[in-house]
This record gives C-alpha cells, structure tokens and sequence, in this order.
C-alpha cells in the first residue's frame, strides 16, 4: 500500500453551496495511479465546510444556501462571538453540520461516486477567499 | 498493510432511520481477517445517509425521523428544486446532514463499537429503494 | 506503510463544547513517528460527538451549545425516548448530527490542522462522565 497526499486550494468562492469536484481532480491527477483506495479531502479552515450531494441541478445548491440560512441564522440573541460580521459565528456552525472532510472511495484510478454525486464546498462567509484543502490518498497503485 | 473494497446492496427500506449493523456485517465477512484497521462504508445517493447511534431502543430512531422532519420541512416557499416530490429537496439536506459516510475502527477482526452504538441508514425518500454502499478495509491482517 | 491504533479515555466534561486538542495530543506521543498519513478519532458513545472548529475564542464554544440547544431542544411533544432524562434524546440527535469521527491529515508527525483549527467534543449530556475514544494512525514513518 502506499500513500500521497498534496496540498492544493480552491479558487474564491461567493457565501453558498458550489459543486467542486471538477477542481479537486485537475489538481490531483495523482488519483489515476491508485487502483484501489480512499481519498481524504480535508478543508484547513472553520467557517466552510465540504460534503457531498447532487452534481446535477443547480437549484439544489440554491435550496441548501436558503434552508441553512434558515437553520442556522445570523443575529441570534445568544451569540457571543459577534466581532468578526454578523456571518461569522453562523459559518463555524454551518461549518460543523458539513463536517470538515469527504471520504472518497477510488476504484481503477477513479472516485467511485454514485452517478448523481459531486463534492460540494459550502462556503459560509460573505468574502470566505481561498480555502486550503489537503488530500490524502491511500492505497494500492 | 492491506486494502480490501466490494460494493454491497441494502435491502430497501421505507423512510426513516433503520439499524443496519448486522446487514452490512453479514455481507462483509472478509472483516474477519483484519486484525487492526478502520473500515470506511460509503453510501453512493445523495437522498439517504449513515451515521452512528444507539443500537437498542427502536424510539431513538422515530425521535430521529420526527426531529429531521421539523429541522427539514417539507414545502418550504423558498425551495426551488421540487419538481421530484415534496420529500425530495429535504432529503438531500438530510442526507448532507448526516454525512455519506462512517469510519470505524476494527480491532481483532470486528468493529470495534461502544456497547450502545449501531450503524444507522437514514432513508429520506418516501420510496428510496435499494441502496448501494461501497466498503473499503484499510488494515493489517 | 504501517497502522497504530489505541483506546484513550477523555476526562468528564460538563454539558458544552469542548476543546481537547492538546488532550488527546498528550495521550498519542505516537503520532510524531509518522510522517504521512492521517488520524482517525472514533468516539464509542451515542450522546457525545467530535467535530472539528476554532480553537482561539471561547465564546464559540458557547454559541455552539446556544444554538444546539435552539436547533435541538429537550421536552419536544414527539419525542418517545424520554426514560433517561429530558437530555438524553437532544443528545443522540446533537451526536449524529456533529458526527461520531474526525479524520485529520498527518504531516511530518504532526496534525496538519489550519491555523485556526482544534478538535472539539461536543457533551450533551448534563453527566456525560468520561469518553472513549479510539485513535487510529495509518500512514508511512
């Protein structure tokens, strides 16, 4: 077994929910070797998040942008952590509904995602920048 | 280190939260022949989840379904995606709530899980189903 | 490439969120022989969970818990697992929904964390006692 791991980072991304699978494979071609094996996908930062869901109609990621504002809302009475915009303490809560990292199976140098799958970044702040992702990858080549 | 990986099927379901331990168990008998690792089990929809909960009193899992039916209503005014039915969109953000996969831990050739605790199928769709899980065991044998 | 694996125990916390990076740093020296791979941190109980968040400001962790508490209440009129106390249900539902493991990349035997990054426990049980957790490294020394 062997394992490979890369740090690489995504472009700016506006405050919603964005379909990234695409730019996570230009920039890990390394997968093609592994026959079998997982990726690790692990966002550096507290106020995005990664997950995975439809690749297919947008509207999908326009509903979870509404229904986590919903869920999760700016403003609340109780906030402490208020400093930093009134977006910031809803993005580390959003953040941790997401979780932090994707686990991936590879199959033959692919990810073996079902057909209507796609990783998602949610990204949570107004102006979140670039967010640092390491990837893991292990298996057997 | 070794690496083993095979696609298995759950029987399908009706919505709601389902104990599936010893489905899977029974379906990946090469967990056996590891003596220490972690066996990542990957669920390839984006309308179901897995989690981890208790493994004993059936009530847990209605309170499960109640609760995410409250936290995720069906026929918000600000869904778009609805053309698959009212339990459609709620399902994607249950399934992403829950996450797609578990990780756990193996030791001595079974899952080494606390007393109290299962794996969980969350089922969102009314009519979900067969579900396909890819399993990899990453372990030494 | 090799595997470590070992049950450590995290001390009693109060119901809340906690930070516990250097807790279990303490109990897992042997994780400074690895130089690539990742850590796998499984929590073996149902009302507790791990997740991954700022680790500077406190009030974080505060609102954690104010908007869990919001977002989950205790005394929901359809709840049916109640014998063991009002926070007993919130806490499997608060478990699930932060996760039962945290997977963090190991580089040059270290966690490779963002700078803002710790690990949390997340207790919602108002007596939790002391947690289990299960610390699997897999990577290359």
């Amino acid at each position: 077994m062997e394992i490979f791991q890369k740090e690489i980072n995504l472009s700016a991304k506006e405050r919603g929910f964005h379909l990234v699978t695409r730019e996570i494979l230009s920039k890990t071609p390394e997968l093609e070797d592994f026959k079998f094996g997982t990726m690790h996908v692990f966002i550096k930062h507290t106020s995005a998040g990664l997950t995975i869901n439809e690749n297919a109609d947008p509207t999908v990621r326009d509903d979870f942008e509404s229904h986590f504002n919903k869920m999760v809302p700016e403003n609340q009475p109780y906030y402490k952590h208020t400093l930093e915009g009134s977006d910031d303490m809803p993005a580390h809560i959003k953040a941790a509904l997401l979780g932090s990292s994707v686990i991936i199976p590879i199959t033959h140098g692919e990810l073996n995602l079902g057909t209507w799958q796609g990783i998602y970044l949610g990204e949570h702040r107004n102006h979140g920048g670039s967010r640092k992702l390491m990837v893991t990858i292990t298996g057997v080549k």
